[in-house]
C-alpha cells in the first residue's frame, strides 16, 4: 500500500520527512534555547536517523534556515483595510512587530545563512504586489520602491541599530513611498 | 621598565593584549576559511593562552564580532566633492560596494552577532553627519533620513534579495532623501 501511493506519488515519502523533521525543529526551538537543539534529538523526535537529517541538510543551520524560510510564507493576504495607506500601514506595523520579537529575529539570522536568501525578498514582494493591485487608480508605488523604502529600514533598524523604527517613523516612510 | 610604563598607563597591558589578538585574527581571516579558524590557532599567533582569549571575550563569536566592530571605523573623513548630492553619491557608492565584497557580508554577519549592533548606526551616524554638516544652507536631509533611504536598502538587498541594489536606484533613493 505504501509502496503503491509513493509510486503514485513521487516525493511522498520525502515530503513526509520533511514535515516530520520541520514540526520537530519547531516544537524543539518553543520548549529549548536555540543552542542547545542538536540534530540527535531533532531525528529522534521526528523518528528518522541523524544521517538522514546530514544527507539531507548538510547541518544544523541549513536546516534552521529552511525552517525559517517555510515559516516565512505567510498564512494570509495582507489585511484588505479598504485604501491603499491603510493597507501599506496595516502590513508595515505588523511586519514590524513580527521582525522585532525574538521569533522574529531569529528567523532573519537564520534566513542570511541559507542558500537562498532571495527567497525572503520574494515573498515580501509577492505581498506587496496583491496590495498594489488592489488600487491600480491609485498610480500606486512599485514593488521595489516599497521593498527599499519600507521593509528595508525596518530591518535594518532591528539587525543594526540601537532601537528599532518608531511607528512614527514608518508613517512618514509610507507618506514619502506614496508621494 | 615596563611596569613603570603600566603603571602610569593604566589598561596598557590590556590594550596590547587587544591589539594583538586582533591583528592575529584578522591574519588568520586573510590566510583560512573562515569557518577553520579557531581560538587556540589565534591564541598561538597572538602569544596569549587561549584562556586569556575565553576570558577576555567569552567565545570565537564575540571576539570575531569585536574584530569587525573594530574594522567598520572608517579610515578618514567622507569624500568632499563640493556639493552635498555629489558627497552622499560617493559615499553610498563606496558603501554599496565595499558591503557587498565577502568580507564586507561576513562584517556584517559577524556585528549582528555582537552585543553592541548599535555601533554600526553611530558609526554610519557620524559619516553622514559629517556630511550635511558641510552644507548647512542646503537644509539637508536629517541623518536618520540618510539611514533609512541610503544604508537600510543597501544593506537589507545584500542580505536577503538575491541581487544588491543597482547604482541606478541608489541614486534614485539619493534623489528622494534631498527632496
Amino acid at each position: 500500500m505504501a509502496i503503491i501511493k509513493e509510486g503514485l506519488r513521487p516525493g511522498g515519502r520525502s515530503a513526509r520527512v520533511q514535515e516530520s523533521v520541520h514540526s520537530a525543529v519547531r516544537e524543539l526551538l518553543e520548549a529549548h534555547e536555540r543552542s542547545s537543539v542538536t540534530v540527535p534529538m531533532i531525528a529522534a523526535r521526528a523518528g528518522v536517523t541523524p544521517s538522514t537529517i546530514y544527507r539531507r541538510w548538510g547541518d544544523l543551520s541549513v536546516l534552521l534556515a529552511d525552517v525559517a524560510l517555510a515559516r516565512m510564507r505567510p498564512d494570509s493576504e495582507p489585511a484588505n483595510t479598504g485604501s491603499l495607506r491603510g493597507d501599506l500601514q496595516a502590513w508595515a506595523e505588523q511586519y514590524l512587530d513580527e521582525m522585532s520579537s525574538e521569533p522574529g529575529r531569529n528567523m532573519m539570522r537564520d534566513v542570511q545563512c541559507s542558500q537562498t536568501p532571495g527567497y525572503c525578498v520574494s515573498i515580501l514582494s509577492g505581498q506587496f504586489q496583491a496590495i498594489v493591485d488592489r488600487y491600480p487608480d491609485n498610480t500606486p508605488p512599485s514593488v521595489d520602491r516599497l521593498i527599499n523604502l519600507l521593509a528595508a529600514p525596518t530591518v535594518f533598524r532591528i539587525l543594526f541599530a540601537s532601537a528599532p523604527l518608531q511607528v512614527e517613523e514608518l508613517h512618514e516612510l509610507i507618506e514619502l513611498a506614496l508621494q
